[in-house]
């Protein structure tokens, strides 16, 4: 199995708000087909989708809430943190962490989406984020 | 906010035994400091981090179980799914879907790693995969 995720589908209870969320944020649909909302990410790409039909999609029960994975943003600078923060809590998320140092020596804050998803924003100087917002780790 | 992920963190229970499913399945840590195992995946970054304090640093409570996001590892071929899906099972994972056809026309199977998180294992003829691993949308 090579190491890639192709897609990040995330399960929201109304994916057309759910789109408008993330269209506040800033971001552009890719594509809007059969009740499913494509954002590029890079060489990926983050969908939105009906939790119910991604539950039963992936064989799996639903508790509902969080359920053990957090995305990160990463940017370059500990203003752009501030201002992502602040722009994610004028379109509707709940900051679930202020901006705030971190223990590895960067600066982040959390927001949650409508729906409960979990977003890093954070500024790490050691990852050094590339021109075309790839992530590079130390070694690489 | 720029389209873009830079991690994805998975909350797991035991970090070593989540380092050594996903070495069984092929795959080679670029990291592994403070009980924090990184591994690269394009321009991304997929990490094991234990899942009470992802929770914790995310600032949300955790119900236990799926939380509503499922990742997509796309594949060239109907075979390549198989495959992964076996190897996949004999790593130790649950094989919450068979693999099967799809409602959009192409063949994927679903298991879930020791913590319960959903990997889709897929081949869709509408999403071109390059060479490098990114995929293309069908506009773009």
């Amino acid at each position: 199995m090579e190491q890639r995720v192709s897609l990040i589908t995330l399960g929201v209870s109304d994916v057309p708000a759910s789109r408008a969320f993330y269209e506040r944020l800033g971001w552009t649909v890719a594509m809007d087909v059969q009740e499913t909302v494509f954002f590029r990410i890079g060489g990926s790409v983050l969908t939105l989708w009906g939790r119910d039909k991604l539950a039963e999609d992936s064989g799996v029960s639903d508790n509902g809430g969080w359920g053990g994975i957090t995305l990160a943003h990463n940017v370059r600078s500990r203003e752009e943190v501030d201002a992502i923060i602040e722009r994610a809590n004028q379109a509707g998320a709940t900051i679930t962490r202020e901006p705030a140092e971190t223990f590895y020596g960067g600066y982040a804050g959390v927001f949650t989406d409508p729906d409960g998803h979990a977003w890093e924003v954070a500024h790490n100087p050691g990852f050094t984020l590339e021109d075309d917002g790839s992530l590079r780790l130390p070694e690489g």
